[in-house]
């Protein structure tokens, strides 16, 4: 049954994805053509209790920003609102105050914008309170179940490709091995489409341990094939077989703290090939800059079905999409499942039957 | 049951898509990995007869093509070989002398690469003669029923949205009106995706005949509104209810043959609503460049799934991309169905929901 | 000597070139700097006399703008203060009550910039009232003789070449003859810096009349050579010898009025080599869209060297750019001589080296 | 006197630049044009003695390759002919060895693209032996005095730019302080160009000694001015005044290698302002990829203008450009002066009044 709405408000929370403005600009744009007043939350639900917390969204404030990296409303992970810190450092549940100040700002609905944390955070406000949201998926390793691409995603893969692309002429050239770390923590969704995309020798992912010997092994195959340099893509959360890398400090007992997993990998291409080796981390890279023409769209798409939920009152639902358009999935089965890169996928076997070696 | 083979072919045929050499690049690597001789047939299936028309690609002649536009193989659209036009002007089948040329020269199977009319051909030439064949689709306008994607879609609407991107701030600074022409004859997906990404006032699809005053009581209202500029982004496909864009010239009885479809809305705009207004026609810009990484991810999926095909006997195929990964659908679904842009499509209710004009 | 400044302004005049907005946020931060107010006026010199007219360009009004295309002040060719159109459609000198109207206003000094047409008008200014302005060059075709480089020339070039590249691979493989229209319609710096770059065959330069022989003799030499494509770049104000361009429908007689010099010189090839041939004229796209790194910095080098300029009394200046950093130069020499292509230049030394056609 | 030249050659030498294959193509289509045989020497000058170190750069040779990064001739540091070190680990000049194998080739000039050491063996070759050979300048951080551009410099300042566009939006939206590191060991014109494009809020250089108590000054001006975020740019040859960076570590008497020069910077700027801060190496990124319009053009006049040099006997210099185009300068002049930023340029007085912290 549709609601009467009159005033929405949309909030994004965690780190940055490109598309964000452009879902704001979606909700804004498409809540206007209903009549409806649609602000922005600043600073995740801080902005309710601050005086300059609320912008208002109209047509002239999300004018020229589809393109644009960053979000307008900022972003801030303080503030669970069921686990606030008082100044006193004691933690209390201020969920209900949050609701109740929601509805004497006169808001009859929320969209909100955010990853596995936030949106766990209004399955659980929907849950209690019957809370009047919506959410919209950001994750930009992609590794929501629930959806086939989350926004940001196909960005933070076409700057990392960029990034292979550069460098390798550079590397066939001057005989270099180069690592490059990606961004992926628990999914390897960006290195591996990246990876593949940008022509890597090797690809290493968390969904499967890899081992020094693999990854050497391929190096040198190539090095015998007349083929003097290698582009290792090292997702950022893959870790070796057992959970050590070797690397040459390592072998003569030296006790080093080593970097992050590609400087890692790096030193134990040296080790055990003795070749010359440099390392590069994308890092903020992959989350920044204008979105690309996929991601604008989709984030758009998001953004408009969003308001479309609300108008007809569905809420407790998360947009996604599906290869027949978007749907609405239960918050539940949102925040349920986090998609991993399977192991029977066509995109590894794809990489396989490229040559690539996988770490195993 | 798996055939046992020894040496395949590919093709391609029609006009440029980027990510050709990618498919063609994921042929030879998957093929070579099978132990495999993989050759190329130049421009069609002329080259099964010319002496210099086979390539063979082994991994060196393939290496560093993923992110290149063009094909390595040369495209050609002469020869039909159920409709070859022999010197004397007599149109005659040559089809049997096709597949026994592919035999003679060793080949145990076939891998074409081609949009609707070549996809037809090796249909027929399955169907006739159980030749042992599987296609890839190539269709820059992304109108294919059986396929969620094809390559070349996805850099062409990149292009579009840069284009657009590089001429908002202009019309708005200069106060300008901008019709931009893209491609799509008979499907408007170019056109629609673009048109949303980069923020377009106006799109015109061949899906949604249009009103000239529609288009133009837009623009006044945005001229009404204080933005003194508009972006109109036009299908090449798209045609006015009736038939006819009333232009300038054509109300005051000259009789001119105005050129494209841009030019003649961007003429029907200062008809009725006198402000200056300019086209752009993106044309080949839209077929060329490298592929995005997306498209080229998507290239080599498609040719590894071919292959994999091939090595499995499963002939009479086309490789197709659902969200549940690469599948495979007969020759027979895969020409039989155009896809065009749905009207309950929730991309056009994105158009909408944006206050886009649709032209009706 | 050195002025006593308060209080500045700062207008745009003429066609869109990337990088105004740099000039424009490097005025407005190297005025605060010293503590004056800075404001832009809006429209051209119209800005004066509306109530709307001058924007505060303080340090947040002028944030994020340095990579943006377009002008945050607008731009209008209206109004040629020594040739005011009354209402009446009397042409009247309003250049005194203009010059009123800025002390009136309290504005000490002015930074104009624009192009060959703007600068004549401060000139007089300054010539009549000893109006204190200072002036920064816009011209995209980068053809003032006082300043090796004008912003947004590079990104025109930078532009051009893309298109190029995005061409080049599709013409290779599909046999192709493109023509494609650059800007210049007095000097040929984009087509002959773009075409280089992008590897044209054929330059068509508004400095060098061409023959549609010499054209088409390159065009057949290739294909002699089992090159099969070719790429022209012609300047929109090239000019073929004698002035006209045999095409197809002429020589047969009929009398048809062909499009721009793009189309003109696709109709003349086909008609002498039989090739098929496409055209593509690239207009605004080269116009818009982010500046360059090298332009933005050549604009904001251009903007605090006004307003240290404007500190220094200096005033009846423009700025340019030498090879031995930014120097003043009288208003007189700026506007004095045009820099056209010179017939010995390297550059054109370079294109001819390089086997390229220039149409002689 | 112009020479009787049949046969020339040309390497490459020192790390990679953008623009290299830009040389290369010149060359050889320069020197096909007057009838020259042209070879590459592979791997420095190694290939000289090697089997297969020599290739043929015929026209085909080096088709599509303009836009493409490395050198298809590889690169290698290893062996300054004058101080070879044998197999015994003696080093002995095989400077004599060298200059007759080179006319027993049947080579009559050599054009050597490299960095100061790759120039000052030609030099002391063409000194000692009066060996034919002219040189083309390569060192992607622009600091040779005799020419104002050389290629590669404007592609690696792009890179860094883009780098720094896609950062912005992220820091600004998610309160974040951005420490990037960019090439730059002896003169800092990328950090200085790439910062002031990329509105860097800080730059850090080595012309200029920086003191963390400056470098926090400023972000914290701007945190107090309601800017929570800053983006910080260090060339890799900055030093702090006095040669220590104080991070927390250190203070606290702990004794830490920290990594590179941004690494150190941004663990000093946390511990004097405690704000959290990341860093980010662009590295090989800035050597690599499709050169710039500008660096292919620039490297085209260099290589064809090379060939001049050697058409007319004019041995023993160097191009160069200036701003009335390329000359030629003595390798003595070409090899002896280091351009680092000049303490009263115009860009440095840009940079200031902007408002960009220098450090000092």
């Amino acid at each position: 049954m549709a609601a009467t709405i009159r005033r929405i408000a949309v909030n994004t929370g965690g780190g940055d994805a490109p598309g964000l403005n452009a879902v704001i600009r979606a909700v804004a744009l498409a809540g206007a053509r209903r009549g409806w007043e649609v602000f922005g939350i600043r600073h995740g639900y801080l902005g309710l209790f601050q005086e300059d917390g609320l912008i208002r969204l109209d047509v002239d404030r999300v004018e020229g920003i589809t393109n644009t990296g960053g979000t307008i409303l900022g972003a801030n992970n303080r503030g669970n609102p069921f686990r606030l810190v008082t100044e006193q450092g004691v933690i209390e549940d201020g969920s209900a105050r949050l609701v109740d100040r929601f509805s004497e700002l006169g808001f009859d609905a929320l969209i909100a914008i955010g990853g596995d944390g936030s949106l766990s955070i209004v399955k659980q406000l929907y849950d209690r309170y019957q809370f009047p949201v919506v959410g919209v998926p950001k994750t930009i390793d992609n590794d929501l179940d629930a959806t086939e691409y989350t926004f940001g995603f196909d960005t933070a893969v076409s700057t990392a490709t960029d990034a292979l692309d550069k460098l390798q002429p550079t590397a066939q050239s001057h005989d270099r091995v180069m690592v490059v770390e990606v961004m992926g923590r628990y999914a390897g969704w960006i290195g591996l489409h990246a990876g593949i995309a940008g022509a890597a020798d090797v690809i290493l992912l968390p969904e499967i341990p890899f081992s020094m010997e693999a990854v050497s092994q391929k190096i040198m195959e190539r090095e015998a094939g007349g083929r003097h340099y290698s582009i290792v893509v090292v997702a950022e959360g893959a870790a070796p077989l057992g959970g050590q890398v070797l690397g040459k400090e390592q072998e003569t007992g030296r006790n080093v703290l080593l970097g992050g997993i590609a400087e890692q990998v790096a030193a134990g291409i040296t080790a055990h090939t003795g070749k010359e080796t440099r390392h590069l981390v994308l890092g903020h890279l992959q989350r920044g800059g204008q979105p690309t023409a996929f991601d604008r769209l989709l984030s758009l798409r998001f953004g408009a079905a969003a308001v479309r939920l609300i108008a007809a009152g569905d809420f407790g639902k998360m947009v996604a999409l599906t290869d027949h358009g978007i749907r609405a999935v239960s918050l539940e089965e949102a925040t349920n499942r986090m998609r991993r890169v399977p192991l029977d996928s066509d995109v590894l076997q794809t990489a396989r039957d490229l040559g690539i070696c996988l770490g195993d």
